[in-house]
């Protein structure tokens, strides 16, 4: 297969897939489902392959879990999918209905973004997820895998193309991508793909970014911070910390620098540092936390502080205030998420406007920035950039529009002349 | 001055201006129209510099005008300022209010994208339209303007600066860049910066995205097609078409390319090759075209299609049918702005669907596609770009959003392992 060639076709394709109705869409969702059920045991025996390769290579159980793909699991997928039926269509919503002079209206229509190449770790549920989420969304899909599932992938992706098509998906709107030269191919296919969403290690989505013209959504490092403010439960605080550094430490969400207001430090640091120790975590601190819990640090300088762990192991700073805290987040973070842990009412405003992140929490843990924590349904990535979608990216983050324009024989010459002029109104 | 300093500083006080009120960003729009109309004499004095340059180098009297900063010029300024203030605040709009489980809500909030870097043309109204744009929406703004104007604008963004600052808007939130050199220092800002809109010609909007990591908006070419149906009233179709062409042929949204459906050539061509004659307009076209219109075109082949001529110059084609039609501008067309001209509204609903540009429009001219004619008030430019921002970008283009969530203490591990479970609720 020529993989060039194919993304040509589908972006002949795409514009057909846009203008398909929600009820193909939805009803291509509902075959997938089904064909799913029907071919469980065909995917648990793929699926057994990859498991029995990756611990013949070595790999770790931790790492294993992840590739495993079983009946909770696909449930889980058979959930999702139903839930994405049961949202409203993102596409054809008129957002804007103005009309500019007697005759001539302006609508504003969400439509597909067209053709997604999408990247993705070694899961075969990212796969039922992203799939799906591209065919409501109207987008034609580039699905490449982590290598470690292709067994199970290339079964998976399958079964979904089947079905989509039977349902009235056309076929060339979704295509597999198998070897990683295929992913060089992919990125020069600019003028034919419109969006590129890579995940995986910061070291890859920096290689996807620098190496495309296509513009890339995603995010590159996951630098997150807990700011512990001068008023705050201290209990409630060690617990939030706790969990926004352990809960899943492989996560881009997870805090990897703990600010402490100099005020609170002495009293809350002690406990931390007991909580920390208990949990396995290694603590890298500045001179000062250094000081007010000796032994349990290791001292770090200011430039440390741009270090993602993404292991059990965190940077403790101490901050004057929450405007420091901001101006040191804003500096070292990579506006993803950051959460403060405060009592006042005011340091909490502050730092939600001034955090210049795509999502800033009070009193919570980092590791809610996820698209099914935030209701929906699915994510296909999270985006740090500010430009389109930001944050974890839905069905919303997957459209962009059009806009419409409906005369009877209207041209500029008569508005430029001064024959006529423009009447704007809302529709 | 250091270029790259000062936006580093810039990037620093972008959280200062995100926060600020309604009142705050249209007091400063206020104190810029009244600066402007006290300090006019110094514009046109500034001006008249610039003028004198200009003819002193030979520049051609058609971009003469176009740098020319009179009496109509700056009332039309201050018209377009009056209506950016009366328009409502693009800040703080809450799009999505969610409550995640009791005690956990999740608000998605518009907020500026940040840092903005705009490279214009050598047009003085241009500064004042794009720096109270950028205003309004709270983003802080790198200018660079054509160096034929340096001199006015060199007034215009002194003025403008201090009436803005004087109604409290942080000093480093706006900056001027005068040297061509600048323009490389800021594309290596990556980290600073947060979106480049250049405008200009092809090549230097083509060479911007090329040579900067930055997210780029806006558009290259502007190869925009009129497709004449089958059954259309001649005499409207004529008239739109000219319009389309020869109403401002260097302008991105002119049309280069006719496309004419198969049945009606015949009667169509010879009355448009007439009227275009007439308007002083080179025509390009097939083979097929040229024996219906023996000796008023130029033949040329398929790839000549893929030219903008922004001239009086325009190609060609006959086309089976709107599907036709839609594919060859699908194909060589730059996604920009295209217009059927039908009476049959099946083939209008096709069109409209299937062309997969910003700008689609049934029986009007191409050139509507603009900020002012939408009623944004004005624009930053028009983007062929589908992520983000499309068409021509007002207010609405130039914010982003942020993910707010507030807790009391939650943390994911309660989720994770079945202690809590999700409750959405919308708010």
């Amino acid at each position: 297969m020529n993989i060039k060639e194919e993304i040509r076709k589908m972006k002949e394709a795409a514009p057909f897939l846009a203008a398909s109705s929600e009820d193909t869409r939805n009803g291509a969702l509902k075959n997938i489902a089904k064909s799913l059920k029907e071919n469980a045991d065909r995917i648990f025996a793929a699926n057994a392959k990859d498991l029995k390769a990756a611990e013949e290579n070595g790999i770790s159980p931790s790492i294993i879990g992840r590739l495993k793909f079983n009946e909770h699991k696909l449930n889980d997928c058979i959930a999702g999918i139903e839930q994405l039926i049961s949202l409203p269509d993102p596409l054809g919503k008129v957002t804007l209905a103005r009309q500019l002079d007697e005759g001539l209206q302006l609508y504003r229509i969400t439509c597909p973004i067209g053709v997604i190449g999408v990247i993705f770790e070694a899961r075969p549920d990212a796969l039922v997820q992203i799939s799906s989420l591209c065919i409501k969304s109207g987008n034609c899909a580039i699905l490449k895998g982590g290598k470690e599932t292709a067994e199970s992938n290339r079964v998976l992706f399958e079964i979904i193309h089947k079905a989509a098509e039977e349902a009235g998906i056309p076929s060339e709107c979704m295509l597999q991508a198998e070897l990683h030269d295929e992913i060089s191919a992919l990125l020069e296919c600019h003028g034919y793909v419109d969006l590129l969403i890579p995940r995986g290690s910061n070291a890859f989505v920096q290689y996807i970014m620098d190496n495309t013209k296509i513009p890339v959504m995603g995010h590159a490092d996951g630098i997150c911070h807990t700011y512990v403010d001068a008023e705050c439960d201290i209990k409630k605080a060690v617990r939030i910390v706790i969990d926004a550094k352990t809960q899943y430490t492989a996560a881009c969400n997870a805090t990897e620098t703990l600010l402490v207001n100099r005020a609170i430090a002495p009293v809350f640091l002690p406990e931390l540092a007991k909580a920390m120790k208990e949990a396995g975590v290694k603590l890298n601190g500045t001179e000062e936390v250094s000081g007010i819990i000796p032994g349990a640090v290791n001292v770090i300088g200011d430039d440390d502080f741009a270090k993602e762990y993404l292991d059990m192991e965190m940077g403790i700073k101490i901050v004057d205030d929450v405007l420091e805290a901001v101006k040191h987040i804003n500096r070292f973070g990579s506006h993803h998420t950051d959460s403060i842990i405060s009592d006042n009412e005011e340091n909490i405003k502050t730092f939600m406007q001034l955090v210049d992140s795509a999502d800033v929490y009070a009193n919570c843990s980092t590791r809610f920035a996820d698209g099914f924590r935030y209701g929906f349904g699915a994510e296909v990535g999270i985006s740090t950039g500010k430009i389109h979608a930001r944050g974890p990216v839905g069905l919303e983050g997957l459209v962009t529009y059009k806009y419409n324009l409906y005369g009877d024989g209207h041209i500029v010459g008569d508005y430029a002349e001064g024959r006529s002029s423009f009447n704007f109104k809302e529709l």
